[in-house]
């Protein structure tokens, strides 16, 4: 199609401010049009989109905030959040037609992209490009810097994971077998605890929803107690995990998603086993370590290209699949990344 | 006294362990025999104890537990804490008769030392032997400790105390004032928080128990937010400050003194704020930094002598006033260091 062309685009619009869990109907589907071009003097990138992200922070983006560290939706308009996408027209002197890139795009087919500052330019396009969705793009520096930067681990410790076959759990895991840890996850069917053991080379996994009692199962796989924690869930499991912590033992609150949609976050009863046994319990975000990404593509493409690192992805088919999908996070029915594939290339 | 003569030697006794709150009546006072000798052939130390330190983590001790940091009391033997005595007799290579020392020691007017691992000998003179109790004892060095290893604080940065006029909270605020910071405190009576104010020259001060909405009034007082809070009470004030802490904020968690007591500890439900602010919590425990004790020593011991560091004690006098001392604690009836003088040089 050629460029200055008005098109139609399909677009997945927030409807409004939500509490508690979040359902299909605050999204909806509609027909938008847009020009295929960057207006004249503009450093906007107008790209297509190919991949979208479905990644648990987006739910605090549903609800209302004032001075949190990311901004809220905008009722009535798109959805936002990370994506693959290629550029049709571009005033960006980094970014020319043709380029594919990663970073935040719109819910919809066609992004005229103003805020410029989080796209980064795909260099490497011989691996899937869905990836730089996950293990590629933002979840993936999530797990490189939460696990070598804020856990500091050290060969032969042990490392739980919750939510270990997620986006950024799968990864972790493999991190830390890689570096010469004893590793355990948690997830939340048979088929992910199938995944994390045979597939992600875990050295064990268990279905926490299975479990009659959390602290005897953690007692049975970490008789000697657990060094790091990679918390992605909180709630209950955190409190259950503070008790078979090691002495100097190390969580890195990656995020807590047991507890996004309550109105009241559960209590945490057992924080002053940080006093007796000396734990690190410190909190990251993605943001602060992209400085990391070109060190990190270093490390992880080798792996991936010679298998020694895998991602699994689940891909839902088509813009109208965006809202069920990213739902699907809160209920777990997602098997890995949660990715929405919008076009192809 | 001749060494080797049997002499009474008056004691409080560890009645059996507790639950809840401690009262009086847990502990009793008896009078046994002590030979004032080392046996032969012994490395422990004979001392007569001059004053002994009341402080929070004991209460830990009155609790029947396995695999803690430290062991629990034994029941229908004499309690055991800090304390500063004098050597009346020694086996032991490094303290001679007349020497002057702090450790773990016996609530006795007497007591035969055999594990003598944490007897520190004291130099310095100059200054009231019952400081070693508490700011050149083991508080001090976990103010010291706390606030410059674990809080990692750099000048004009916001610091919060809570139980600010206790043994170590009226030493971080005035570590943190020495390095340029705003620092406020809370305490329980109007007494002490005229003490932060007046004598120790914290920017405010408040008596959580008279604020209506503790979340306003950190809000208050720190409208930007706090850099670092030095945890020493738990619960609510804990779940408060997490909403009003700054990006990159650091928690050192001292001690947890509202939860010693209670059979469930309260919930804390903001830990969120841990990752939405990238907050550090981190537990740490003396025992550690027991190693940087000559450094805190050559730090402090100028301050002290210049006044430019002060320290307020609360003395009760003679052993039999021992267990309502440390009971006291809980309902924070001292004002500033809990010690108990036991007898004269």
């Amino acid at each position: 199609m050629a460029s200055g062309e008005e098109v139609a685009n399909k677009q997945v619009i927030f409807k409004d401010y939500i509490s508690g869990f979040p359902k299909e109907s605050d999204m909806y589907v509609t027909t938008g049009t847009i020009r295929l071009e960057v207006p004249e003097g503009s450093k906007a990138v107008l790209v297509k989109n190919l991949y979208l992200s479905c990644d648990p922070y987006m739910r605090t983006r549903m609800t209302k905030m004032e001075g949190s560290y990311i901004d809220s939706f905008e009722p009535r308009l798109p959805m936002v959040g990370y994506g693959v996408a290629k550029v049709l027209d571009s005033g960006h002197p980094e970014f020319k037609k043709g380029d594919l890139l990663w970073g935040i795009v719109g819910w919809e087919e066609y992004s005229l992209i103003t805020a410029t500052e989080t796209l980064i330019k795909i260099q490497q396009t011989d691996v899937p490009l869905s990836y730089y969705t996950g293990i590629l793009g933002m979840p993936g520096i999530a797990a490189y810097a939460g696990f070598y930067e804020v856990c500091t681990p050290e060969k032969g410790e042990s490392v739980f994971i919750s939510a270990a076959s997620g986006a950024v759990g799968q990864l972790v895991g493999q991190f830390a077998k890689l570096l010469g840890c004893y590793v355990v996850g948690s997830a939340g069917t048979k088929e992910k605890v199938d995944l994390l053991k045979n597939k992600f080379g875990f050295d064990e996994a268990f279905n926490y929803k299975e479990e009659q009692d959390l602290d005897a199962t953690l007692k049975r796989y970490f008789p000697k107690g657990i060094d790091i924690y990679f918390e992605n869930v909180g709630g209950r499991m955190l409190d259950v995990v503070l008790l078979n912590m090691k002495l100097h033992g190390r969580i890195a609150v990656c995020g807590m998603i047991s507890q996004y949609n309550l109105e009241q976050p559960e209590g945490v009863h057992n924080l002053m086993c940080l006093i007796m046994k000396r734990i690190r319990m410190q909190g990251f975000l993605v943001f602060d370590y992209y400085h990391l990404y070109p060190k990190f593509l270093d490390m992880v493409l080798p792996h991936i290209k010679e298998g020694k690192i895998v991602y699994v992805e689940d891909t839902a088919g088509g813009l109208e699949s965006g809202p069920a999908a990213l739902i699907g996070l809160f209920s777990g029915l997602n098997v890995g990344k949660q990715v929405v594939a919008v076009a192809r290339e």
